[in-house]
């Protein structure tokens, strides 16, 4: 089964485009949490207790966690743990914008699709295919690489135009029509961004999955990210929201609000 | 003090240019430290104390602690105390390849800058500036900005022509005229490229450090990238050997052979 195959399944089965960011700063963590022996663990077993059955994918990111050093990898593993024995349909995304050249790569696969069971990773499109190769050549994985980020200063270098196409669009390019050999490729579009993001469907096509980070704290608007992103079968979007569940005041009404809203703007 | 100054006055020091990359691969140690409760630890101990007065900087590369999990990050950990506490002098890089938005890159500044104390880091620019800004605003620290990589096949996105100029070229004069204004920038510039590293060289002046990965294993020559790549006064060069280093019969023989053909190229 491919990354695509497993988020869309469960996508369907529960009705949701909606992927919580488990982005747990032990910073934001509520007091009740950090006075545990495993704070950011016990933190997002808990949101995930409250959010999975509206939920199609869990992204945590990487940063989150290694900024506690040993001590968050190790919390970080025990929550993949949990989630693959509790709700193993959830699709879960590493969100660690990584990119080494070659085999050097090898330490990131073991570590998070072996070690840590993640179905699929982000990654960074600078060093090209031949670089990423370790993972494009993991074809029960994800291989998400950043295309448009969400962030306002994304078009530094990416709106750069090459010969009249934005750096962007030639990344989504290559990947649909090079790297994806594996049907394994999805790609990261801000939903800061929909203008962008629907060129960038029309120049993929209807079968790749867009990782959508932006909604909600950054200010994507989700009528509009549906509108641009979806496919032609209504689908083709994880919609990714981390801040505005984890610490709202009630993380289940939150993430049901969301998964409503994504619903009724893919009707 | 800036990183380009500690590098620097520790390359006058000791006369060298060489970087030693401690790419502690569990499957590649020999026997007698895979034996050990710290394998990478101990090996990284071997190799520092055999190589310290030879080099003027060490640059662990993430992958291959993050491949063992919790267990690796600390092996590095204890390797970044060992040099703060016995070398301090010797410049550190941490061959991290990372690069997120905004400040969801405080959690790899503080995993890296500031628990394990690096010196310097290594990023992707895809991004672009405002996105790195919070590592861009460490003035003590250097971020080393992958330009042109060593991998064969970097040209794919890194040699398109924006206005005729390569995107390679368009990041080195962004790094130099826009990112560095606390003088904390350095560039990644592959041995493998020559050609393109004079013209980084020229793009940029005098005052920015090259890290040179690709002398050795990957087949760049010392004597063509010493030729490209120094500034006026014979310097700006951080020299990267991994493999060829850790890996020989004799690390201590392997990294003067090399430190030595740095000398008679830089002469």
């Amino acid at each position: 089964m491919t990354f695509a195959e497993k988020y869309t399944a469960r996508s369907r089965n529960v009705q949701s485009m909606l992927c919580v960011g488990l982005d747990s700063d032990i910073e934001k963590l509520p007091e009740r949490f950090r006075l545990q022996d495993q704070p950011q663990f016990e933190f997002n077993k808990w949101i995930i207790d409250q959010t999975h059955d509206l939920v199609a994918a869990y992204k945590p990111n990487m940063a989150f966690y290694e900024a506690r050093g040993a001590q968050g990898i190790a919390e970080l593993q025990s929550t993949m743990e949990y989630l693959k024995e509790k709700y193993p349909d959830i699709a879960t995304i590493c969100d660690a914008k990584r990119a080494d050249i070659g085999n050097t790569n090898t330490g990131y696969i073991n570590a998070i699709f072996d070690q840590m069971s993640f179905d699929s990773i982000t990654l960074h499109p600078y060093l090209g295919q031949e670089a990423l190769q370790p993972f494009l050549d993991r074809s029960d994985k994800g291989c998400i690489i950043l295309c448009r980020t969400s962030n306002p200063g994304a078009g530094e270098f990416q709106d750069l135009l090459i010969q009249d196409v934005p750096l962007w669009q030639t990344v989504a390019h290559a990947v649909a029509t090079k790297w994806n050999a594996h049907k394994n490729c999805c790609l990261v579009v801000g939903a800061t961004y929909p203008k962008e993001m629907a060129v960038i469907r029309k120049t993929v096509g209807d079968d790749m999955l867009f990782l959508v980070p932006g909604i909600g704290t950054q200010g994507g608007d989700v009528a509009s990210v549906m509108k641009a992103g979806m496919n032609s079968k209504g689908e083709g979007l994880i919609i990714n929201a981390a801040r505005s569940i984890n610490f709202s005041d009630n993380p289940r009404q939150a993430a049901q609000a969301l998964r409503t809203e994504l619903l009724t703007h893919s009707a």
